[in-house]
């Protein structure tokens, strides 16, 4: 990727403040704009080290922008992109970092402007914290950065978009809207939803009968109710997919040990730690290994 | 606690294993014997310093013991307690670190001759991981050890069963049997059930698209099938119990999210983000702060 002028990040937050470290960091652009409408947000940034410059004004803090990175809430993602795109540049590529896309990329591309400077993107990484206190320069490496082309996205956003995410230290992946929508409701939204309900039916006076099985499956329940509300919103149809897979999975282990078939849920256990033991989340990760197996 | 003379693991895997690199690591005992039928794993334990003698006969294994802890999988805990009870000299405390309890129990109870040796345990400790190479002498320190005393238990067995869990680092905490098993069902059983129903519906083509949710909801799912198919058996009502719980919880995510009801959906995920910020797994365990909330 070329050096870029300006990256202009709205809000900066965990992913926001991430890019804009890590954009830092590998000396990709002359200058890191962070946008948000908190100036105590903003100065955090900037004292953390994730922006050159604050600003509260979104037309102003785009007005230069080679790219802009729209890192705010899914519901607010939209709305952020369509300003964006009436005050960048004509040069400018306008992306996101929303957790779903098909909503959001539907209601950017049905205005011409931002249309023509606008590929949806949506990097698979993250935390349950949040805030720019969290943010980390290496987020991105190794992580699967979804980029969204329809027939409406110019072949170039969508390579600047790819391009972009690649400088950082991701794997682009292309996939439709609506693909990404189905898959990361299993991937990623089928699981907050299971920890949250695993989280919720634990009474606190059980806790300290609790260890890592339960401290692992719920570990994403803390994250923050606004933001993933928005979420499930934004992507309901896949999520209710998701969830009903899941529903069907689980009464089939009801039913085996209802009926007592030790065989039959040994091989429904065994079928899921196959899927289990092929998922290695440090595979794409330069300089980790792979983590040992365990079983010998 | 006194030093022990003979400290008898029956079964030297990933607990028994950190059971006996503890005992010696504290120098609680004269020495550790390693009873299996394996003496390839026993060679393995010997090597990492986790026992200072082999046995395959478990009678000649156990004939001097102090303490048995027997630490095989649930399915043949109570007739290994039984086996020691045969051979053990008149003053040897029986237990075990089953992961449930009430069949085990009522099974090594209705022996007089066991019943007169035994006070149940379970160290609430772990991993996904199998055999001794896991184990490790500090996996005790700050867990729950739970014990579970009936009114066939004599006195001085639950005393000293506890006090053998203190010396290893862990909490002593006494419940009856029962309740164990439906504290358990909650804590752990159903977080396994979880972990592998979701690990089971994601295709193995969508992991690149996965993240640290599903890394870390999924990952007990790579737990033996057979040890974890006989703990649900062994504890099929409070687990078909914790399920429909849980089901209730999911239920009532689903149809709000059917309705679109955002204040309601995030509600329920508030709810369950309180109850996950007051669980602190490390909270008792020594040398280790509580790791920071996130949110600020």
């Amino acid at each position: 990727m070329e050096r870029l002028g300006t990256v202009a990040i709205v809000g900066v937050g965990l992913i926001g403040g991430s890019i804009g470290l890590a954009v830092r960091a590998r000396g990709l652009a002359g200058r890191v704009v962070g946008i948000g409408r908190d100036p105590a947000k903003l100065r955090e940034a900037l004292r953390l080290g994730a922006i050159d410059e604050p600003a509260t004004d979104p037309a102003r803090g785009v007005a230069e922008a080679d790219v802009v990175v729209v890192c705010t809430p899914v519901s607010r993602v939209a709305a952020d992109c369509l300003e964006a795109a009436r005050s960048s540049p004509d040069r400018a590529l306008i992306t996101d970092a929303g957790s779903t896309k098909a909503a959001i990329v539907v209601a950017v591309e049905g205005d011409p402007r931002a249309a023509a400077k606008f590929c949806g993107s949506h990097p698979i990484a993250g935390s349950e914290r949040q805030g720019a206190a969290f943010a980390r320069a290496d987020l991105f490496e190794g992580r699967a950065c979804v980029v969204t082309p329809t027939d409406r996205t110019p072949a170039d956003r969508l390579e600047r978009a790819a391009g972009f995410w690649e400088a950082l230290g991701g794997r682009a992946v292309a996939l439709s809207p609506d693909r990404h929508d189905s898959a990361l409701a299993l991937t990623s939204h089928l699981p907050h939803v299971l920890a949250a309900a695993a989280a919720g039916v634990v009474p606190a006076d059980l806790h300290g009968l609790a260890a890592g099985a339960f401290r692992d499956v719920t570990r994403v329940a803390a994250a923050d109710p606004d933001l993933w509300t928005a979420i499930f919103l934004a992507n309901r149809g896949p999520v209710l997919d998701a969830i009903e897979q899941f529903r069907d999975r689980l009464d089939t282990f009801r039913r085996l040990l209802r009926d007592g078939d030790g065989p039959a849920i040994a091989r429904w256990w065994a079928e899921a730690k196959r899927a289990r033991d092929l998922f290695d989340f440090d595979a794409h990760r330069p300089g980790t290994e792979a983590p040992s197996r365990g079983s010998p």
